[in-house]
């Protein structure tokens, strides 16, 4: 029911269910939410009214405390939950019920004088905050003032009579600001908080939040009412956050932080630095401190992870020895603890196999993936912090979101670094590439969010002083300015000044079962976009079934060779044309020969020359002046040859398979230097190579006809010079919709098609992706745009025209080799299309590959499922 | 049987079997050279000489004389004639059967040593050149050289002895040159001149003529072979070439030219100056000089015209007083006298209105509408001429072929100037936009191919010279280089220095006729693109049913509002924006009430700012000053914005109504000026203006649906503030493939569609139109495609998506308005596929109105003829 009573609420409710130690309280729907946010926010209704009075009686039966009683009042918290998590994102009030009355039977009840006005200071502050919108500094100078006052410097040094001091103050201010006084009334307190609960979803970071993560903007919050437990009524009390397994590496022990005498929002502000729940051997653990509690704590999560059949993240808090659960939740966690966790779960027997490859998000695994700085490099480290988000970044250190936001829409690398995170500032870590703080645990509002977002995050680095007024940190000598480059290691809590070389990670062994266990699921092949024999060489490691991909063009811009291409472009004449060409043609094949070497036994898609011309051409003088030279011209010279190439739409201009058609010469050398690479290749490695020519930028059946022809007729001479015929297929990119719309004839000179969805997307929609940033940020806020097209495949328009040419083409030949090699081939959404449109492989660049692996099997899992 | 037979045969055995005088001959088909060719073009077959032998006999017996005989020689000529025409493309000889022997026998018989000896040497001659391949120039030079021995000037002078001289040395030469002598058997001469015309089928001129006028290469040319008759026996002799009616007026009476004692060759070379054969008063008309035989004559074409129901072209020989017919067909003529003699036959009864209707190539009436020299205008006439070719041109004056191509490649307008013009000329002709010629009359070579290929022609300006060596022409006073600009007359045969001012032509009563037929025929609406109130008007003058493209930013480029535009772009807010958007309103209002105006009762389609703001910034210096004066900025800033809105590939970019959803507030001001113009323009002439809004470039139903709604809302207040209500449609142009698949859900907020096929065929294949140069004109000449498919529709792809978003469209909205309004909407191929396709109009330029009318009433004939 997490639809109706939010995540928080379902959980609580099923929590009770199960007999465990939960307050008791009650959950008003979301449902009540959407009904008063569409009445436009003013007034609650009469019957959610009602029905809130009658459960408030049930809990003042079970707690034996009344709501306003002046001997033993009942107080409440009133807390946000939404269907979907978004942690810190919307209001809670605590202490609900108390005033001048209720607070001197909490005193009695508690026989704390201190704690009982100690708490009422801290409800007039959340509520004035959160309810009455008052601002929450001014009460912190109150605060301030009567400290300096007494001469004391921590708020434990606070007096029962300083802190009944504090609450007149408090709520003189509240009244002057207000212009009435603050609510005596225990009722409309719980009607005001819940009102502003309701209303915090739509607060600005809520929606940012929402906007971010693709959550949905109906129904609302629910609102929960719990009686309140205090973690804070003295040493025997503690409240804590709690793992069922270690949310950074999924071992499987519980892992939390907890702080004594103190209630939940000590620890998630992260404003005191907790200590940890599991034994740490120097006396400050629970497990340590409060055994039994300890004890029924791990029985209750091992309860919950059995229910709820995946690792839990609680809240629990300790009221003088007695546990109680405040919530329970899927917990987030690491990319590295999710693997770890499903694949254990998977053997432990909680989950079948197919249910650990669905818990995963392909995109995730791009994490574990990506290159850690590089251990053995030198390095400055400045600061050593908290592993709050696992990876590594480098970037400009800025010091406000804001700022974060504005260089990161210009593509700057940043590091957000702050005293501690709050979540105003989600755009700003959204924006940033890590996140730095000063303050703050492993389960802090930084680290929470770093997390989810995926960004590497160190918190807690208390070692260096954070100054967002100036722009600067200061860490011993050292300090470090806004735009100074910084590197942080999430995964170990290193700050090193300056950008550092990056290797690529190792690979836990559960990485390696989980993607075995990929592999037999998925039914789709995995390609890599590789040119480099390098790449080619990762793209195996990671487990591609191939290259789909190969761009001869890249092995042009290398130093010796670009100047041949150059002279080649200078040249008036098809002869002028084949001498530099000539001097071109061993180097690609040598270049290929290795790529083939490496590839052995496994396809390699290689693509002829497409981009156009002119992109080949120097821009420098000094360039220019060599190619000058190099071709006995001047400098005015070679410049006007370039200006002459220069097209006003290069996107649609002069390359790919028309360069093929008007400059024949150019594919000739290479199809001549593919083929005899190929056969080199298989005389070296004793094994075939599964060699498919691709020709770019096809719209016409006859286009690829032509060029099909001179293709056979190279490998004829080049067979009948070696004495050996290459094999090899010969097909298409499908990138241009006319040609996904003549498939059925193109398919008449291809053994394949491979769909360039990168031009495809391009053509579909008339958009230029290199000018597409002006507008589509737009189009994606105003939802003209569910996706960004360039990152996801549109599977209504482009998609319509791969399946199209998809029937088409295998309707003229039914074994058709089917794949797709632009940037979506490594986007899990749009390999669940390319699976459900029947295509035989996806490519995409080698960091993608197991992704790509994932996303196939999940597909692949889901069509069964689903049918 | 004209594929079997060719035209020339096909005409002659049908004059034949209709009783006409034709010499009698016989025809060796275009299967035996497909047959010769295909088998190395090297012999005859058996077969065919065999054949050929027989047919001989035939002849001999009907003319009373045999082949090869020393007494009464039967002499044949050898002709060319393909399925299609190809004037002048290919080889004749001419007096076959003559050598040492026989030429004595033509002497018996004509009683003309002389005459006898001179079609020897021109046999000679013209076998040595057509057949044996040697240089005529050398023949002429002998010439030359005899008459200088014998002091004369004339070929006229030459007696028969100096003939027998110039035989003799004629002879000589060939042996000498092809180290046998020269062929004396006249079966020998005979195979050698039917193998010569087979292999002339692949010489360069005519390939080239296939190539530029799109006939096949298959199957070949039939070969005529008739005996000879002489219309240069004498002063009783002559030669001519008629039309039923005349070519360039179409007004019913014989025109045509002859020479008296001459022979066909040298009417159609142009080297003398032929007489008119009707009367003209002087004494040298046919009609006075032969009169029975002009009445013949005249007989004959009445009977030829009823028979082939179109007006003929005719080739006559006059032996003796004996009329022969050598040759009809369908005569070429002028798009005038097209007009009239379709109009004509359909009021005379011989034809039908709708044959009339299909006799017209819609293309061909453009010439008919474009500008006239300005005949107001001060003119220095430096030549007059005769009219070859209707028209006027200026250009500048080239002396050779190569260069008019080379020119006309660049995007040159140049005149061809030649002392006469022969078929090497050809693909210089096609590359000029006029052409001058010195000799020829208006049958000539010149002005033949001018006509049929539309451009404007003059010949026989016989008061110039010309020097190509020297590439200059002079004119008493006045001496024309190389690049001066000239203009040409083609109706008035004018010559004048200088360009001069245009206007519009006048049209003929028979041109009213004629549209008002197509206007009853076609179903397809025809409308105008059209944005200043003098297109609009000339758009009605052609009869145009609407407006279906008013670009509105064109009207942002006037001065005083591109300063204004240049603010608006220069803002960096929306407020900025607004400021500069509201003095554009009223100017875009007024503008627009004017167009509403011009097209009172008629449908008016307004699209939205188009193009991407960059393109409205300027780039001169001055400018950049000025526009940094009124922003009060400096021009590195104004370079600055430039720069940062420039794109890569502007044709994808920001632009359409992408603009209009980042930049909203540009359209709520034309939304406004569109809809206030039209409330005025209602006030103004009491008449509703059907006002059609268009969106541009739109991908997808929501970025309609958005725009449609702020129109909508834009409405709402205009009507509040007027106190009348606008009515409009708001509908979208179609020109992203995405859009022709999404047609369905894009129609929920679309009233109409209009097909942009320009961006279209663009993002179909993904070819920039600026850009193609590079590469279209190779893909047509190697076949790749058949047509540009910027200027024809590709009904293949571009087709498909119109075809499929219109299906799509009336699927859920079956009252969809659909039409066209890219450059293919005036292109007759084109629009016969809109016909076809159920669009309701096309909507081209002005100019191309009447063209799109006859075009889609052809559409709906052909439609009608083939259900």
């Amino acid at each position: 029911m997490r639809n109706l009573l939010g995540g928080k609420g379902a959980n609580l409710a099923e929590m009770a269910a199960l007999g465990l130690p939960v307050p008791p309280g009650f959950t008003i729907t979301t449902e009540a939410c959407a009904a008063f946010l569409a009445d436009g926010g003013l007034d609650l209704s009469g019957d959610v009214a009602r029905q809130a009075r009658e459960a408030l009686q049930d809990i003042e039966e079970q707690m034996g405390r009344r709501f306003g009683s002046a001997t033993d009042p009942l107080l409440v918290s009133v807390r946000s939950g939404a269907p979907a998590s978004m942690p810190g994102m919307m209001d809670t009030v605590l202490n609900l019920g108390l005033n001048g009355t209720t607070v001197e039977g909490l005193a009695r009840a508690s026989g704390s004088d201190r704690f009982a006005w100690d708490s009422y200071r801290r409800f007039i502050q959340m509520y004035c905050g959160v309810v009455l919108d008052l601002d929450h500094g001014d009460f912190e100078d109150i605060l301030d003032e009567i400290k300096d006052e007494e001469g004391i410097s921590e708020d434990s040094g606070l007096t029962a009579a300083s802190l009944k001091e504090v609450v007149a103050r408090f709520r003189h201010h509240a009244h002057s600001r207000l212009h009435e006084p603050f609510p005596e009334d225990p009722f409309e307190q719980l009607w005001g908080a819940v009102r502003a609960v309701f209303r915090s979803w739509n607060n600005r970071r809520a929606v940012d939040y929402r906007r971010i993560h693709g959550i949905p903007d109906t129904p609302g919050t629910a609102v929960n009412v719990q009686a309140m437990v205090f973690g804070n009524m003295g040493e025997d009390c503690a409240t804590g956050v709690a793992f069922t397994r270690n949310p950074d590496t999924g071992t499987r022990t519980p892992f939390g932080e907890y702080l004594a005498n103190a209630q939940g929002e000590d620890v998630v502000a992260g404003l005191r630095t907790p200590w940890p729940i599991a034994s740490a051997d120097d006396g400050t653990s629970l497990e340590e401190r409060m055994p039994d509690a300890w004890a029924e704590l791990v029985s209750v999560m091992d309860r919950l992870e059995q229910h709820f059949r995946d690792m839990q993240d609680v809240e629990f808090t300790i009221e003088r020895h007695r546990l109680f659960m405040l919530q329970t939740r899927n917990a987030k966690r690491s990319v590295q603890a999710a693997l770890k966790v499903a694949v254990d779960m998977a053997t432990e027997g909680l989950i079948t196999r197919r249910e650990a490859l669905m818990r995963i998000d392909p995109r995730d695994l791009d994490r574990l993936l990506h290159p850690v700085p590089d251990p053995c490099a030198p390095r400055q480290v400045i600061a050593r912090g908290l592993p709050g988000s696992p990876g590594a970044a480098s970037g400009m250190a800025v010091f406000h979101a804001d700022d974060a936001q504005a260089l990161g829409a210009e593509g700057r690398a940043v590091i957000l670094v702050r005293p501690e995170t709050s979540p105003e500032d989600i755009h700003g870590m959204h924006a940033a590439r890590g996140i730095l703080t000063r303050h703050g645990g492993q389960t802090s509002h930084a680290a929470l969010v770093a997390r989810g977002m995926g960004r590497p995050c160190v918190t807690g680095a208390g070692g260096i002083r954070v100054d967002p007024a100036k722009d600067l940190l200061v860490t011993g000598s050292v300090t470090i300015r806004k735009g100074d480059i910084i590197t942080i290691d999430g995964s170990t809590g290193e700050v090193i000044a300056g950008e550092i070389p990056t290797r690529q990670p190792e690979q836990s062994g559960e990485f390696e079962i989980f993607m075995a266990w990929a592999d037999e699921a998925r039914t789709l092949g995995v390609r890599a976009n590789a040119e480099t024999p390098a790449d080619a060489a990762r793209a195996r490691e990671f487990g591609a079934d191939g290259i789909g991909l190969c761009r001869t063009e890249h092995m042009f811009f290398e130093d010796g060779r670009i100047i041949a291409m150059r002279e080649m472009i200078m040249a008036e004449d098809v002869e002028g044309r084949r001498r530099p060409l000539e001097r071109i043609l061993p180097m690609q094949r040598a270049d290929l020969v290795e790529l083939f070497r490496t590839m052995a036994g496994l396809p390699v898609t290689v693509r002829l020359l497409d981009p156009p011309l002119h992109e080949f051409l120097p821009t420098g003088l000094r360039e220019l002046e060599e190619l000058a030279r190099h071709t006995g011209t001047d400098v005015e010279h070679v410049r006007l040859r370039a200006a002459s190439l220069r097209e006003l739409n290069p996107m649609l201009g002069h390359r790919g398979c028309r360069l093929g058609i008007s400059h024949p010469e150019i594919y000739e050398m290479q199809v001549r230097a593919i083929l005899e690479a190929a056969l080199e290749a298989e005389r070296a490695e004793g094994e075939p190579v599964h060699l498919e020519i691709m020709v770019p930028l096809v719209a016409t059946g006859r286009e690829l006809a032509v060029i099909r022809q001179s293709i056979d007729a190279v490998a004829a001479a080049v067979a009948a010079e070696a004495g050996e015929r290459p094999h090899y297929q010969v097909g298409t990119m499908i990138e241009l919709p006319r040609a996904a719309l003549q498939a059925g004839d193109i398919a008449r000179s291809a053994d394949f098609f491979s769909f360039g969805t990168n031009d495809l997307t391009q053509t579909v929609f008339g958009i230029s992706r290199d000018d597409s940033g002006r507008f589509i940020e737009r189009y994606l806020e105003e939802d003209i745009f569910a996706e960004d097209p360039f990152v996801t495949l549109d599977t209504e328009g482009v998609g319509e025209f791969v399946a199209l040419a998809s029937t088409r083409g295998r309707c003229t030949k039914s074994d058709l080799g089917l794949g797709i090699c632009g940037e979506h081939g490594g986007d899990p959404a749009s390999i669940a299309f390319c699976h459900r449109t029947g295509l035989d492989y996806v490519s995409c660049s080698p960091y993608r590959i197991p992704i790509a692996r994932l996303a196939a099997a999940q597909a692949a899992i889901q069509e069964q499922d689903s049918s």
